[in-house]
C-alpha cells in the first residue's frame, strides 16, 4: 500500500550509474556488492517509508578509498548514501535516485584514546556499545546512548542523543573534530583537539546533523567522561503521566543534575513487563539514575524522592546492583522490540517531537488525548528531561484506513511540538520522513540550508533527496 | 609605524557608499552618526592593528532597522560591520573597505526570561554583566564570562568564553537560538526553544563564531543556570608555572567538575597586586572555585587541595566570604588594566592559544622560554582547566625592534599551539589578526568556509576581511 508520506524524487542519472558502478567493482572486488539482498539491506529497513535500494555498495575500509569512491561518483554524477549500522528512523539510507551505498562497518577501529584529554579518536563504523566495550578498562566512557545500537559515524550525521543527554549533552556537545570527505573529494578536518576554539566557522557542528548531504564522515574525535564513581537508579511509579512529567519538570529546574530521566506510560511499562520479563506495576514510570560521588548521588536521589512524593508518587524501587540496573535499561533499549511484540505483526514506527520542558506535560497530554481519539496502539516513551517523547505507533500496515490516520496524527503531533516552540525531531533527524515540516519550524532557515547545500554539493550527489528539495 | 601584521585590504566602493550615507542619514536621523571621534572608536581601538574606521554609524533599535540597512547596503555594496561594546581584541570592528557600523548599545532589552525552562531571550546589545544585574532576583545566571565587559552578541559572533567555560562551556553551548538579518536582507531565526533539536543543519552553531562575515545577529535565546547553592574558592601559590600546570591537568582528569581555575604567572600576580590592592606572593598562582551543593563543594575543594599538594602548592587562601571572592574575581577581570599598569604608556597585545590540557605544562613552558629569549614583558594568565592560555605583551609600539620582535613571538606561539593538536585562538576569534594562521589549523577547510562565505554574501558586504579573504 502507498504510505501518505511524500517522498523528494530524485531523478535517476543512469548513464553516470553505468559507467560508475563497473569502475568501483574493478577498483573494489568483492568489496563491491550488488546483490538484491545487500541492496535491499542498505536501503531503508525501518518504519513505513518504501524501501529505495542503491544500486551497489562498497564496504570501505579508509579515508582515502572513500575519497576514490567520492571522486568517481563526483565525476559521473552518482549519490552518495553512508551507511553505518542501519538505525535510521527516517529513511536517510534510502536511494531514491539510485547510487552507492558507503557502509562503514569494516571502519570500527579505534585509532587513540587521550586518556589525560579525556578524548578518543575512532573510525566511524563502530557503535557506541562497541566503543565502550573497548574503553572497558581504562576508567572512561562515551556516554551517548541512543538505544539503537547506532554506529557513531550515523549517530553524529544525525545529531543523535538518548538516555544520557539530559546530563551529557548530544552529539554536538561530544564531538571535538571530525574529517569528512567533500563532494570535491577534499578531505577536511574540522579542527584540532582542543577543548575550544575560536578559529573560522564551525563546521564540525555544520555536519554534525548534515546527514550525509554535505560530506562523508570518515573519522571522529570524541569527548570521553570518567565513569562516575557512584551510580544509583531505580523506577518510580505515578498516577498519571502527566504527575511523571511534572515530576520531571521540577526535577530539571531544581538543578539536580539527573543521567537519566526517561518516562514509559503504562501501554509501554506493558509492553516491556511481557518483552523484558519484568514486574512492573503497569502505570505510568520514570526510570531515573545519577551519576557522581557516593555522597552526590546520595544527595540527588533524595532531592529526586521528595519531588516525587510531591507528584503523587509510589513506591520507589531503587536498584543498587549493576546487575538489576544493566536489566532495567536493556528494557528500556528494547522498547522498540517490547512494542513490536505489543501487537504482532504490527509495523512500529516512532515519532520524536521535543518541546521546552515547562510545555512537556501539556504536550504529552494532548498527545495521550490525540491518540486515544485517533484510536491507535501506541505506547509512549521519553527522553522527558529534555522534553522529547517518542510515540511508538503498532500499525497494521495493511489497513489504508488505519495508516491514514495515523499519518493524520503525525502531522498533528509534530505541528503540536513546533507550535509549543519545540521541534519535530529532537534526535532522529529529518530523512526523508520530516521534510514538510521544516518550513514550519525553521522558515527562512531553510532557504540558508539550500543554499549552503547548493554551494557545497553543486551537483547534489550527497544524500539527494533528504533534509531539503534540492531545487 | 607599521605593525608586522598583514591586514586583508578590501576594496573601497566609493560610489555605493556615497549613496548609501545620504539615505541612512535621512532615514536615520539622529540616530546616525559620521563625526570623526564616533567613527574612530568604532573601528578598532584595542590592540596594535591600524584603526580602520566605518564612514557612518547607525544605533540600531529594532530587527527590523537592521534590515532596513542591510538593503540599503546590499543594494549599494557598502560593506556592515556589527558593533556591541567594543571589546574586540583581533580587529573585527575595523572597516578595511569603509561602510556601516551597527551600533547595538541601544538594543539592550530582556525580552523574556523562562525561569521554568533555563533560558532567556534578549537583545545582542546587553553585556553578560547587565544580563546577571537583570536575572540577579531569579536565582538563575549566565555563566559565559570573558572578563570584558562584552555585548552577549558580540560574544557570540566571536564564541567567546571565559573564566567559567571549563564548566559550563562557551557560547557554542549556550546559545539555544538565535535570529540574524542575512546578507539578502532575509530574517532567519535557527531554531525554537527545545533543548535539541535534529532538525536539518545547525545555523546557530554556524553564525556562532562566524563574526559578523555571514549576518547581524539581532536576538538570542540563551541558556541560564541555577545559581549554585554554594560557591568557595580561593587563591593557590606554587612553585613554578609548569607545577601549576601539572595541577590543572590532574584537576581536570580527576573529573572534580571545578567552575574556575585561572593561572596568573608571577608577574601577572604582581601587576594585579599593583593595580586590583591586593597582597598576594609574587609566584605563579592558581585562582579556583567550586559550585555545587555545600557538600559537593567541600568534596571538590578537598579534591584539589590535595592534588595542588602533590605539586608543592604553598598555603590555599580559602576567601568564603562572597565580598572577598568578589575582589579576587574582580582583580582577575582587571588583568587587562593591570597589565597596561606594569609599564605605562605600553600598548598591551594578548594572545590566545588553547592546547590538549596534555599538552599545557609544555606549552605554557616553551612560551615561558620564548617570552624571555626574545626579551619582553609579558605576563601570563589563563583559562588553564581548557588548555587556554594568554600571554599580554606589554610593547613600546615606537620600538620597530621591540614590535618586530614581538610579532615574531605571537607567530611562534599560535604555531607552537597548533602543532600540538590546538588553535591559535581559543576564545577571541579570528578576525584580522589572526587570518594569516587558519590555513595552517584548518587546511581544506578554508575553502569550504569559503565556500559557504560566498555562497551566503556573494556581495561581501558582511565585515569583510574578516577570517577569510574572499577571493
Amino acid at each position: 500500500m502507498t504510505i501518505p508520506i511524500a517522498i523528494e524524487p530524485v531523478s535517476r542519472n543512469e548513464a553516470g550509474i553505468a559507467t560508475a558502478l563497473p569502475l568501483l567493482a574493478q577498483r573494489f572486488g568483492e568489496r563491491f556488492a550488488q546483490s538484491e539482498a545487500v541492496r535491499q539491506q542498505h536501503g531503508h529497513t525501518l518504519t513505513w517509508l518504501t524501501n529505495q535500494p542503491p544500486d551497489g555498495v562498497v564496504f570501505v575500509e579508509s579515508t582515502e578509498e572513500v575519497v576514490e569512491i567520492v571522486r568517481v561518483c563526483g565525476e559521473h554524477r552518482v549519490p552518495i548514501i553512508p551507511f553505518g549500522a542501519g538505525s535510521s528512523l527516517e529513511g536517510h539510507l534510502n536511494a531514491p535516485g539510485g547510487g552507492i551505498s558507503i557502509d562503514f562497518t569494516h571502519m570500527k577501529r579505534v585509532i587513540a584514546v587521550h586518556g589525560e584529554d579525556l578524548d578518543c579518536v575512532i573510525e566511524p563504523g563502530i557503535t557506541h556499545y562497541e566503543l565502550n566495550e573497548y574503553l572497558r578498562d581504562t576508567g572512561l566512557f562515551f556516554p551517548i546512548d541512543p538505544g539503537a545500537e547506532a554506529s557513531l559515524g550515523g549517530m553524529a550525521a544525525t545529531r543523535a542523543s538518548g538516555t544520557n543527554a539530559v546530563r551529557y549533552g548530544t552529539m554536538r556537545d561530544n564531538v571535538i573534530n571530525l574529517t569528512a570527505v567533500m563532494p570535491d573529494g577534499s578531505v577536511v578536518k574540522t579542527g584540532n583537539r582542543a577543548k575550544k576554539s575560536s578559529a573560522g566557522y564551525d563546521l564540525a557542528r555544520l555536519l554534525i546533523g548534515s546527514e550525509g548531504t554535505l560530506g562523508v564522515i570518515t573519522e571522529l574525535t570524541l569527548k570521553l567522561h570518567g565513569i562516575p564513581e557512584a551510580i544509583s537508579g531505580g523506577v518510580c511509579p505515578f498516577p498519571t503521566v502527566e504527575d511523571a512529567c511534572n515530576a520531571v519538570i521540577m526535577t530539571i529546574q531544581s538543578g539536580i543534575p539527573v543521567a537519566r530521566i526517561e518516562l514509559l506510560d503504562a501501554l509501554q511499562v506493558k509492553a516491556c513487563n511481557a518483552y523484558s520479563k519484568l514486574d512492573l506495576e503497569e502505570v505510568p514510570t520514570l526510570f531515573v539514575e545519577f551519576h557522581g560521588s557516593p555522597a552526590s548521588v546520595a544527595e540527588q536521589s533524595e532531592g529526586f524522592g521528595q519531588i516525587a512524593a510531591e507528584f503523587g508518587a509510589g513506591a520507589f524501587i531503587w536498584e543498587t546492583s549493576a546487575e538489576a540496573r544493566n536489566k532495567l535499561w536493556k528494557a528500556r533499549h528494547d522498547v522498540y522490540w517490547a512494542c513490536v511484540g505489543l501487537r504482532p505483526g504490527a509495523k512500529a514506527i516512532a515519532t520524536d517531537a521535543c518541546v521546552p520542558i515547562s510545555r512537556l506535560a501539556e504536550c504529552v497530554g494532548e498527545t495521550v488525548a490525540d491518540i486515544e481519539k485517533t484510536g491507535l496502539v501506541a505506547p509512549i516513551v521519553g527522553h522527558v528531561g529534555d522534553g522529547n517523547f517518542h510515540v511508538t505507533m503498532l500499525l497494521d500496515i495493511s489497513d489504508a484506513d488505519e495508516v491514514e490516520r495515523a499519518a493524520g496524527f503525525v502531522g498533528r503531533l509534530n505541528m503540536r511540538a513546533i507550535g509549543m516552540d519545540g521541534t519535530c525531531t529532537g534526535e532522529h533527524g529529518v530523512g526523508q520522513g520530516k521534510m514538510k515540516y521544516l518550513a514550519a519550524e525553521h522558515g527562512a532557515g531553510v532557504a540558508v540550508m539550500r543554499t549552503i547545500k547548493r554551494a557545497i554539493d553543486p551537483d547534489n550527489i550527497m544524500n539527494p533527496g533528504k533534509i531539503i528539495a534540492a531545487n
